[in-house]
């Protein structure tokens, strides 16, 4: 029986969302329970997409396979309460035998948060400590150029071999609520570092480093060192996944 | 040289507030970095008051000596530097050489966060989760029966020994927002757990355990018994400090 689930989790506290040998991972503590749940036959769980070191998700998903069918509330509740409290199953439900959480996505979202009050010692692991003032206007005019359909080789790492590099953007929304800066991408798909990268940049526009047309230039010389920096990881959230249905 | 300092830290990180042997605190990481810039001539600090193990603060106040004259920002900022990243001084100002960070307290104000909606595992050394719903206005009713001067030895640790457990509250104030309930306590003083006992007795009436006016019987009887669970620590926040003047 296959299974999709919806999962958050603090990425704080792993080193990332995928396996690794000697390295605790959001994916080997799933499957570590999920196992047991299934009478000790491994499970395997395929996520939408990793998540890297220290970053967070709000709504992941992921299918695996059960050898037999079991009641989505009760294997959530077992889940659960076997996970440690960094971890969070949301949702579970059934699903068709060749639904795959990587291959049918359809749109995904991200979310990146930017202090620009003081410094806050408490929120320092989930929100980027920028702590001084951003131009949230010249942001907004610099975002729309990232909307469309762009080869991106400018925002992602630069030894990735990929077939394609083009991705579209269908929105970016940048929001100031009590000096935390929401920055929200809604896209086809993002490459490795694309959403820090952009964030890079656009932080770079909003502290006047750069213009927001300058963005256009980026695209087009599809050289990562033409862009800004890396945004880190601990403001970035996987924040949700789209699938046709 | 006497000065105040303002400081905010995330208390999941620590053993309390307080010093003691063998176990990390916020008092020892603070003390140990002002020694060295006194020449390593020991500082000791005199904060408002400990914080118990997981508790926060955004406002925590202290006093201590120096030696020597230094310039307020310059010794802010190299405090800041060598401090870790989940304690932050906020303000550091000179001041007068009888002033004291305990005795002189004039007003103290706690917020405690419960989050009523789903259970978040990124929030969750920051924000009780409770995740069941709690009828707010009950629980309004039912904090101005707390208001005022009283003894509130129904609320505290106990085996506490103190000369008097009348403490005046000026203000309660409790709202929600987006799913997260967060109740605001000002007084001239708060006896060993008592923001947190209150809080407790506050989830009973929410839930409709306790009417509101039973906290007035809970107030007559003077006895711990009577009272309500201890809410978790992860929920509070030392939020301000108030001196005269």
């Amino acid at each position: 029986m296959r299974y999709l689930m919806v999962f958050s989790y603090d990425g704080s506290k792993y080193y990332g969302y995928q396996k690794q040998p000697n390295k605790n991972s959001v994916q080997a503590e799933i499957e570590r329970v999920l196992t047991i749940i299934n009478s000790n036959n491994k499970v395997k769980i395929n996520a939408s997409g990793r998540t890297d070191s220290g970053v967070h998700a709000l709504n992941q998903k992921a299918h695996f396979d059960l050898i037999k069918q079991i009641s989505c509330e009760k294997l959530r509740n077992s889940v659960n309460k076997m996970l440690p409290s960094s971890i969070y199953i949301k949702e579970i439900k059934e699903t068709e035998e060749d639904f795959h959480a990587r291959f049918n996505v359809f749109k995904k979202e991200y979310t990146y948060k930017i202090n620009v009050g003081e410094y806050s010692p408490i929120d320092c692991n989930y929100i980027y400590q920028y702590n001084k003032p951003l131009d949230i206007k010249k942001m907004q005019e610099a975002s729309t150029y990232m909307i469309g359909e762009h080869d991106f080789t400018s925002f992602t790492k630069g030894n990735e071999e990929k077939e394609s590099f083009v991705r579209n953007i269908y929105s970016i929304n940048i929001e100031n609520i009590n000096d935390i800066i929401s920055i929200t991408f809604c896209g086809s798909g993002f490459l490795r570092y694309m959403v820090r990268n952009m964030v890079g940049s656009l932080i770079e526009v909003g502290n006047g480093l750069r213009k927001p047309k300058d963005i256009q230039k980026i695209l087009r010389a599809k050289d990562r060192t033409k862009a800004g920096i890396t945004a880190p990881a601990c403001g970035l959230y996987l924040s949700n996944v789209f699938y046709k249905n």
